[in-house]
């Protein structure tokens, strides 16, 4: 059938063609640069780095960078409402520990990281990449931040493409 | 000329269609129901609120449902480093006032209102209509929010559409 006005000569949708583009997107292309501590930094150390770097959401990484936990603004306003002494208690004790924490490699979609922000409920995602390791146990080595700020970067961009 | 392969009868890019799609949905087509407390509500009440309900900014609204200020979690987890008993401090005190918290109307474009987050490095919007009063103030009543949840929404769905 002769495709009506305003379609593609190859039958694609205008919604196709948007998609087409979103999936295209790679994390590396827009990931940040992620802000992290060590796990032993006290959780006021980690309230002040947030407001500092101005994120909402702290990656908690070993000697060799390797991901070991997340905490994000609202945990850690969860934490200065508790009793402890938060320049005692270290961010560990309080993060999300990895394997809890949904992360995303640098060459998964921007709309599938999207999705991930979506269905998991967070505010942001560590980019990470796999290092192999003697034994069992799977490295991830912390390489950007891919966050819902990220993602409205992204949607302005392509709104204002030519 | 001839158009090539892959463009529009029209004339029009891929990216300029994607645009236009972005531009032409409505805020009042995405936006969520926007949780609010009274002025007068104490700090603490506050952050019970945004972890009962759920969210990332409260609006400060007065009897009428009209906009009075916004309190996004980096507020109130300032608040609770300070000194003061934040079961004593009126969420009004630590508050961003109107005029300065920027707003959408729910006719702006999907696409304006993701423009005003990144611009304006906040996470939330509320989504206003401007009530005609006799003195000469103008009033805003708060009828939705728009963040970048939303954003981060609307985003996939465009990934999914075919």
């Amino acid at each position: 059938a002769r495709p009506r006005v305003g379609y593609f000569y190859t039958g694609k949708t205008p919604y196709m063609l948007i998609a087409e583009e979103i999936r295209h997107l790679k994390v590396n292309d827009v990931k940040s640069v992620p802000v992290v501590v060590k796990g032993d930094t006290s959780v006021y150390d980690t309230i002040v780095t947030l407001f500092t770097e101005d994120v909402g959401t702290i990656f908690i990484v070993n000697e060799e960078g390797c991901l070991e936990g997340a905490v994000s603004r609202k945990d850690l306003l969860k934490v200065t409402l508790g009793q402890g002494d938060i320049h005692k208690i270290p961010v560990q004790v309080v993060m999300t520990r990895v394997p809890n924490v949904v992360t995303v490699s640098g060459e998964e979609s921007v709309y599938e990281a999207a999705r991930k922000l979506v269905e998991h409920e967070v505010d942001a995602l560590p980019v990470v990449e796999v290092v192999p390791q003697d034994d069992k146990k799977e490295r991830l080595k912390v390489t950007g931040r891919f966050t819902k700020t990220t993602v409205a970067r992204v949607f302005v961009e392509l709104g204002e493409k030519r």
